[in-house]
This record gives structure tokens, sequence and C-alpha cells, in this order.
């Protein structure tokens, strides 16, 4: 199996988890729920889940403590698209190939989604399903408070949103992504080494994986912007270069960007080498993220 | 010291815990950390926080501990109130007095600052300075979620959002309330109980008492929009009956709707009749929550 039958495989048992740990749509309350479920199951990679469910596997936690933790993951990443494509903030009418929450819904629906996907994430953590130690459970909600809140992805989205071009350099575009993509990303390997409760030395190399892997993440999406298909994309392309945005490419052009994503992907797989071979699709997911057409 | 001047100290004393808990506006993302400032710290009675601290009291539970947790409950109020007030939910311009978070700032901001509210609420409760051990933690975290979730406030919000006039009758708006209002009003109940490691018979009385309370208070609130004076309540009144929206006064008549709200607060002091003077202020609140003009 390679490397994208193996992320398929995973993206199809993230999606059957989705659909056993969230609310069924019942009562007056209904459409609330139909909403978190349209934008947990719109098509994706299931990234974050799967790296949660990597990392976990490098410490042989059990596949329901971190399908769960993985399934918390996603609802945060979904709660942020979709607050991400309000008309107040980004205005996108499309995400992942088809009409974004508030388009096949309503403005109010779809803020009262978002935020019911991430209170849901909190309280999957909270349970003692998702780990029998309550110490590891008050963690990873920790963790993820930080990477989701002020301090971590929204306070990146803030700083987007309120970026004068001309005073955008490289410290400061390379500071906003590693908190706006960064965080969660970091969290989803980190969420691994807490179920496992693995050794500060682990912690910190998979720690040290995703910091390089946000960042090449990010870069690889500013290539995309530019150079990638809007349909193979499955959202609107060229935006930043439209809106005059500074990125990666704009900063850097596209060669050196190019070279910047795959040395960190490099790095980040450097990291690695502390662990067995139970690290390989951790390994190749660097080698994807840079090389990913979307 | 009688009850508002008990009610208008603890107020003093949450607002300098906000203060001190709450992120600084530091960095690029100060203008988010300047948003959830501005929409926590807008004159309020703090009534959920107040009865978290209040709940607490009757265990002795330490007051560092319980103010953290009541800034919690807090923060969830809060950022239920400014994504309320969005122009795609109540869209209102005035709330506690003065202009709306996303009328001071814009709507993007007001939608990132309640995102980081409800996400720093269960940082809060998360941390070991809360409370020493991390299942009670966890508890905390688990009811915050569930009070705040779909098949909670939110859930309750999104049936006041899609009611159809003609569909509601007593028993659905009971029911709505107790998901829109009651659920955080229960939750800082029975967090003082959870803080205390109180026992099943004093959760469930709490739960009761907080239960006769929630929906005393929100028969109030209906009566406050139809005779209240918007300048001392604070917002605008009389837009429930200009959007012919049914309430409790729409649907029982203004003297059975003060009638119940009376008879519900005196079954509320009931329930607390099992424990000593201590409950002496929570008794006082269910008198004031039916009596007060704003």
């Amino acid at each position: 199996m390679n490397f994208s039958e193996a992320l398929s495989k995973s993206a199809d048992e993230i999606n059957t988890a989705i659909k056993d740990l969230l609310p069924d749509p019942e009562g007056r309350e209904a459409r609330v729920i139909e909403a978190m479920l349209y934008a947990m199951l719109g098509p994706g990679k299931r990234l974050r889940p799967f790296l949660v469910l990597e990392s976990a596997n490098l410490f042989g936690v059990d596949r329901e403590s971190a399908m769960r933790a993985a399934v918390a993951i996603e609802c945060v990443h979904t709660f942020s698209l979709v607050h991400d494509d309000l008309p107040c903030m980004d205005d996108d009418d499309l995400r992942r190939g088809r009409a974004t929450t508030h388009k096949a819904f309503d403005e109010a629906t779809a803020v009262l989604a978002g935020d019911a996907l991430l209170a849901f994430a909190f309280e999957l953590l909270a349970d003692p399903d998702t780990h029998a130690d309550p110490f590891v459970r008050c963690s990873l909600v920790t963790l993820l408070a930080e990477a989701t809140g002020s301090r971590g992805m929204i306070g990146g989205q803030m700083i987007d949103m309120t970026a004068e071009d001309d005073t955008q350099d490289i410290n400061t575009i390379t500071r906003l992504q590693r908190l706006k993509t960064g965080a969660l990303i970091a969290f989803s390997c980190e969420a691994g080494a807490l179920l496992g409760r693995a050794g500060g030395e682990a912690q910190m190399a998979l720690r040290n994986y995703a910091h390089d892997l946000g960042l090449a993440f990010q870069i690889a999406d500013d290539i995309l912007d530019v150079e990638g298909d809007a349909a193979v994309v499955g959202k609107a392309v060229g935006k930043d270069a439209d809106a005059g945005k500074a990125t990666f490419v704009s900063l850097l052009g596209l060669e050196r960007a190019k070279e910047q994503a795959a040395m960190l992907a490099q790095q980040a797989k450097q990291h690695l080498d502390i662990f067995d071979e139970r690290s390989e699709l951790l390994k190749q997911t660097a080698d994807f993220v840079v090389s990913r057409k979307s």
C-alpha cells in the first residue's frame, strides 16, 4: 500500500468515526447538527487526524483512543474553515469542491455549527473513553485550547485579517502561519505523544517535526495558489495574488519557495530518526505535503 | 450588606479576575484580545459567575479555584452574546448599554473574539490551578462542553432561530429556554458541587435549583421585554413582540407569566433547604431574578 492509499484508507476510517461520534440530527435543533455533519464530511484529505493516528501509532496507543483525538482535531479544523469562509471573513462560496456551509445552509447556522464543533472537540477529549487517565485528558484539552485560541490559530487568523501588505516581511508571515496553520498541526503530532505518555525527547521530536511540516505545508499552499488548478485544489486559486496579499511566493519568489518547502520537508523527516520504522508514514507525509496537487 | 451590594461586590471581584486571567493584548494579534476584553468587561450583573462562587462557597471551595471556573462560564456566556448579536443572527447594535462587539470592532473580529473566548473557557478549566484533581477538571470540561454545544445552549439558539411562531407552544418554548439559557445556569450551579466534590444529593439539589432558577430568569426576561425601560435594561426592548415571536408572556399572558416566575423562584429556594445558612445568597438570587429591572 503506497502513501496515498494509506491516507485514503485512513480518511475512510475517520469519516466513519465522525459519523459514529458526532450527535445524531434529532429534535428541533437538528439543523445545526446537520450543518456540523455537512461541514465535517465534505471531501478532504483528513491530514490532521491522520497525523494524530500516526503519531499515536508510534507509541502503540489504542486505536479507539487515537481516533477520538483525531476526530477532535478535525472538529476544530472544520470549525475554523466554516467561520473563515463566512462573508465577513474570507467570503468563500466554494470549499473542498462544494458549497461552503453558510451557502448550503445560512450564515446563522454556519456560525452556530462552527461554535458547536469547537465545543464538541473538548467534549470528546475530556471523555473517559479517550484515555483512562484524566491527567492525559486534561493535557489534551489544554494543548488543543492553546493551539486554537488567541495565541494560536485564532490569533493567526486575526493577524491575517489585519495585516497591511507593506508591513509584511518573511518573519511576520512565518509567525502568522505558525499560528494560523502550524498550531493545529503541532497539536496533531503531539497528541499521539500525550496519549502514549511518551517521554520529553519523543514529544520534542514530534513538535519539531510538526513545526517544519506545518511551514512546509503552508508554503506548498501558497505555491498551489499560484500554480494550482481550481478544479483539483477544490477552492478558488489566485485569490492571494488578486488581493495583493503577501505570501511566501510573493516574498521569496516561486523557485526559492519551492526550495524552502523541500528543505523543510527534509528537515521534518530527520526529526523522526529517533523512532523506528513505525514513523515511515509520517516521513512520507512530509514528502506528500510538498508534492500534493490539492 | 444586602443582596444587590453582595452581587455588585462580587461583580467587581469577577471583573478584576477577568483582567488577571485573560491574555494581555500584545503582538499583532492584539486586536482579537482587545475585543475579548471589551466584550467581557461590558457592564453586567455577572450572575452566572456569581452562581459559581456561591455554589462553591456551600462546600468551602478555595476562592481562587471557584473564581477560575466563574470566569470560564462568563467567557462562554459572553461568547454567546457576541455571536448572537451578529448581523446574521439577532443583529443587535446595543448590548449592556453600549455598542455590541461587532459595532465597536468589526464583524470578523467579533466572530474571532467569540471563538477565542470559547476556547479560553476550556483552557481555564483544564489548568491545574483550577483544581488539583484532574478528574474534577475533566468533569468541569465535560459539563461545560455539553451545556454549550448542540444539545445545550447552541441547540437552543438554533431552535430559536428556526422556530415558526405557529408551532410554538409552552412545551416547545420551555425546552428551547432550558437549552438556550438554562444549560449555562445549570453549569454555574453544578460547578460548585464538582469543585467541592459534593455528593450526589447536593449536586442534584443544585441542579434542581438551577433548573427552576433558569426558567424563572427567562420568564422574567420576557416580562422585561414587555414592561422594561430600554435605558435600564441596557438593550432594545419590545423586540420579541415586534418580531411576532412567541414568548412566555405571549403564551401565558402577563399576569400568569408573573405568577409562574414567582412560583418557580419559590420552588428554586426550597431545593436549597438541605444546605445551611451559606445558601442564603443563592436563595436571595431566586428572588432577585424575578424582581430585577434589568
